[in-house]
């Protein structure tokens, strides 16, 4: 029997458990141009913050009752449709739940013969696809530029980093913890990692960047912006990741106490999410796949067993216990 | 005999009137490549107050003791440069001053046969250039696009409201007082007027852009930054501007409270000074020159008389009392 995890109310901030409720509801039949899916993988996203809060955004909120929306990897089990055949692996929002009956507009076939299904909710999914755009076509690294990325061992900042390594810059990691600093420079390559629970950010920059930053992949916003900021070079560029929302405190990711450097130093702060580029997903998919084939890009993943650890798991995007992308591992719940 | 006036100590904050120093020294003899200038008028410009603030920026501070820097226009009554004659009109920083030696170097020709001098000190001058580059090379008001200016009755903003009309979009001033608000919607022709002083922005920008904000040329930060950031459309722009210098309290001047509509809305944020922008004078020049020709470009200035003036002046720059550029003319003081 499909099990669903279901959205009761909209939170004030930070959902409580109970906000969240399991059921087991049968699947409807399927109708014409639809598909029945097996899911196997769901993928936990800051970005689902955005989604129970009730206030128009770029995306409409998830209905109260509704199965919570998630990204999600799954295999055909069923279909009226002529795009799909049983054993098709597609990806899509696919929703917190085991199993899913969808149009066949609502999902995507992807490429599971050399790589493994999950892949395409971490590296070569829309973690990747905003690694990849905001580095690249916001960022713009260039050789020997300083560059600085915040939550740098999370899902995003992790590949927004080695992607600005490959194209030559110095890079300096911010993470929390020794475990995620050691991961940085150990297990990515990265010049040098700031623990920001071990002391002053800014004198660390001081010592890791004495020339000054030129790129700043802003993760996180906030006090490790205002020191960030004022250590720009001329012309600097500030990519905000969509990706900040992955904070719990949203009043701490406010925007830069020093907004006169944003002046004097002609500096550039740009915004961006997916939506922007959906229609340039080949693009990035192409470089990310390349990059995981011959091992010069690492995706860390960080997985949950079942679909019960889901309110756990949530809770995990906003106090930092998860270290990569965060994915349920559904397998054992068929 | 020359009067200056000399800065004497760094002030921590706004300075207090004891900080200036009137002098009357003489003139050294001129040098190599020296020409000595009868000043006219001097520019007093928000930009002085970085000038003297005793720490790095895009310009050396004022030096303690020195002529306080300021831009002017005067005539050349002496030269020994091949590249000025008696009777020539210049331009560039020729201090706090009624007369200066200064190298060649130093100055600008200007063409004063059809244009007053001063004009090169506000439409014509930096304030001018500073307008048209902040709107029009990084704001690109398009056809129809909202346009919000704020200190819009102010010497850059009138002019950057003015300009981004030319272009077709509809535009909405903000300015503090009834006389300001009407200004710019008698005079300049906005589409409409905000009194910031007379009530919540926010809900007059409700009423006056109620499809929302597709650019704002921002010279103030804090409050009506965030205000106006709250409406701002998908893929927004906001133009810093280097004027916003002009407010006193710095720590007003904040970035703003609500960052992740940064992201959400995909905005770009773009501070500049002129520094960006000083080989591209010329082109500005024709534009603003052909604008005050034929009438379709207003530079409002706001004169005061004497070197005497200059303390007062300073303080008008941050109190809002002055409305348009504001020059002194030391016309009265030869």
């Amino acid at each position: 029997m499909a099990r669903q995890v279901r959205l009761t109310d909209y939170p004030d901030g930070q959902p409580a458990r109970s906000f969240w409720a399991f059921s087991n509801d049968d699947l409807p039949p399927l109708g014409d141009n639809e598909i029945k899916l097996r899911i196997d993988w769901v993928s936990v996203d800051p970005g689902m913050s955005g989604w129970i809060t009730n206030k128009p955004s770029y995306m409409p909120p998830v209905k109260l009752g509704a199965v919570m929306r998630a990204f999600g990897v799954g295999e055909v089990v069923e279909s009226r449709s002529e795009r799909f055949q049983l054993g098709d692996w597609v990806t899509g929002f696919l929703g917190l739940q085991t199993e899913a009956v969808v149009s066949h507009k609502a999902v995507r076939k992807i490429d599971t013969t050399s790589k493994p299904p999950q892949l395409f909710l971490s590296g070569l999914g829309m973690t990747g696809y905003t690694a990849y755009f905001g580095m690249m076509d916001i960022g713009c690294p260039q050789e020997n530029d300083t560059v600085v990325v915040s939550a740098a061992s999370g899902a995003v900042g992790g590949i927004a980093a080695q992607l600005a390594k490959q194209a030559g810059a110095r890079v300096i990691g911010i993470a929390g913890g020794p475990v995620k600093c050691a991961y940085l420079t150990d297990e990515l390559g990265l010049d040098a990692a700031i623990d920001y629970k071990a002391g002053n950010v800014g004198e660390a920059l001081n010592a890791a960047a004495p020339s000054g930053i030129d790129l700043y992949f802003d993760n996180v916003g906030g006090e490790i912006l205002d020191a960030v900021l004022d250590r720009m070079n001329y012309r600097g560029r500030i990519v905000v990741c969509g990706s900040i929302s992955q904070y719990a405190d949203f009043s701490a990711a406010r925007g830069p106490a020093n907004y006169m450097r944003v002046v004097t130093h002609s500096l550039k702060m740009q915004g961006f999410t997916m939506r922007n580029y959906m229609h340039r997903v080949p693009e990035a998919l192409e470089v990310l796949a390349k990059g995981y084939a011959d091992g010069s890009l690492k995706f860390r993943e960080h997985i949950l067993e079942g679909l019960e650890t889901f309110p756990d798991a949530y809770e995990m995007l906003f106090d930092g216990r998860n270290h990569g992308k965060l994915l349920m591992d559904l397998r054992g719940d068929h």
